[in-house]
């Protein structure tokens, strides 16, 4: 893994001393920490990496995970009491001027109590670089995340034959959420989306006990998280036979993904992809109803770091991974999304979720 | 929830014109968020809620979670693209000179954002008053607690059925994590553990591909989310019969978590409840085998602000919920812990998951 912090540090114009990963509790466990050691267990609360320019790193972690850290290929530094993790990281840190710190990893809290801590240091936010790095996955990144998705595509085949008339939403999710882990997965990628009917048209709605109804929209969003990689996916099913306005709303989106996938190149601006793909849904009787971005990063994260939206002039490059999502929300009728993840290549992508795209009714 | 709010400004003896909960991208969501609106489902990603002294508040929300929004009994703002937010809470907050921030639960970007857009206001930290006020549970609070420890309960009870010779630590947890949600909760608490044989021996171990023997341990520690409640129980089972060793660790978990039990009452001090505990194990031939804290507090986080540690100087107060969980831990063999939630009554307590203590063996 040093190959990854020394590009964390050649993405740097102005090079810190050292960069410090500050976990505190949960949620303000950075994920960096991960990316940097490469290990795929355990929570790391209270625990600290410290990166060097020669690519070198020292892990603070208590004695509950010293064990797990050791799984890593770096110098693990173990304290036994809270109140010793503040001096074995003084020992690794205090005699750099300048520390390189992830303004959005860590808690405003976190940074006041280091000012105070290392009154000699200089802190500065390289939140830039991270982000960078991370966005171009490198080999043993794209095989996890391919692994990630092989999964989700297993789930997503199953899921006609799960659906019966009278389900419950929850239900349907506590199914996908078994799957997931029967087939692989360390846990669901985020919280999976399980809608029906009209519900289907709230994008960021998650799953109740409303009950499938024949002609229904059946729209499914989830993912594999596979060693701290993910996968994202999202289908959209009829129950029963689709009438004219879902056939013609399904048949928008997919063609309005298949316009993002043959755009996405390397050298092109995300945000030259999200309008290629919003213009030909804006030609469509369904103009103004495609309501978020075409997709986001992925990776250690599900959101990782960079969206194909409107404002990003983010340049595409090879061996960056995003989701390609447009979905058509009607409210109080149903919304239709469909989701891949693809890996861009020297020429175009690889579409890396293999489930079918065309319509399937149930 | 305006008695949430009042609380929280009660709970500061420095009170600021207006509370600013301000919540980044996932994971970076302060929970505080749904526990002054009572909100129960929704992501909030680029959200904020604005508190007044008076009880009321101002949500600010995009137009993608404006539905969801409605369902709290607030004043909602909704902005349509990133760049109004912004000037939407521009609105909201810039009249007011002194604003308090959960600096625990804001990223430092977020903060240096806060700062740099409203220069003419001062921010200080009103953390504490936040863990202050959700250390005390409200009525509402502790019936969906409780709601999350009956579905855990009815969890735990399935496990010994489910337990057989060759199974896989993965393979129970996703039978845990699938029965949870069958079981009602919106989604397991935390990543479930589900650990065989010596695995037992540490405790952050979540689950990997080890097969069940017998003769083994088998611990399980989960919890159900249920409307972003939570819960959180250990059980440790010996799959077979077990030898003496394994009885006496049990045995001896059992009579310190009962110690813990018994010594809980409001005016105590935690540490004096994890000092009964340590000191009553430390006098057996497992001494120096307890490595962690006795417990802590549970509610709308799985770790909800306070623990029962060593250094803990927190008052025990009534309707305070927290987890009773002491263990011994044997590296190379294995491990014992037993733990329930409980809710701090005027004498003493009561205990909120009611699953088996007595030692199981499959």
């Amino acid at each position: 893994m040093d190959k990854r912090v020394k590009n964390i540090f050649n993405n740097l114009e102005k090079k810190p001393d050292a960069i410090l990963i500050k976990n505190s509790a949960e949620p303000y466990i950075d994920d960096n920490f991960f990316y940097v050691t490469g290990l795929e267990k355990g929570l790391f609360e209270d625990s600290a990496a410290v990166l060097f320019p020669d690519g070198n790193i020292d892990l603070i972690v208590s004695e509950l995970e010293a064990e797990t850290a050791k799984k890593a290929d770096v110098n693990v530094k173990v304290y036994k009491y809270e109140e010793d993790y503040e001096n074995v990281l003084k020992d690794s840190v205090s005699s750099f001027k300048t520390i390189g710190l992830n303004f959005s990893g860590i808690s405003h809290r976190e940074f006041c109590k280091l000012k105070d801590g290392f009154p000699g240091s200089e802190f500065f936010d390289v939140s830039k670089s991270f982000v960078k790095t991370r966005l171009v996955k490198d080999e043993f990144e794209i095989n996890l995340i391919k692994k990630a998705c092989g999964i989700a595509d297993k789930v997503m085949e199953k899921i006609p034959q799960i659906l019966h008339e009278g389900m419950c939403e929850f239900e349907l999710a506590a199914e996908i959420d078994y799957l997931l882990q029967k087939n692989g997965a360390d846990k669901p990628a985020f919280d999976t989306i399980s809608s029906f009917g009209k519900n289907t048209s709230e994008p960021h709605y998650s799953h109740g006990d409303t009950r499938l109804n024949n002609g229904d929209f059946v729209l499914c969003d989830f993912g594999a998280c596979f060693r701290k990689y993910n996968s994202d996916i999202t289908r959209t099913f009829v129950f029963g036979k689709a009438i004219n306005t879902k056939k013609e709303m399904y048949e928008t989106v997919l063609k309005a993904q298949s316009i993002g996938f043959d755009s996405i190149k390397p050298g092109l601006k995300a945000c030259e992809v999200h309008d290629a793909v919003n213009f030909f849904i804006d030609g469509t009787e369904f103009k103004g109803r495609f309501i978020h971005s075409t997709g986001h990063s992925l990776g250690l994260a599900v959101h990782d770091g960079a969206k194909i939206s409107d404002t990003s002039q983010l340049m595409l490059e090879e061996n960056m991974v995003f989701t390609v999502e447009p979905g058509i929300y009607i409210p109080g009728f149903g919304g239709v999304r469909i989701e891949d993840d693809i890996l861009i290549k020297k020429d175009g992508i690889e579409i890396l979720t293999k489930s079918s795209r065309q319509l399937i009714e149930i």
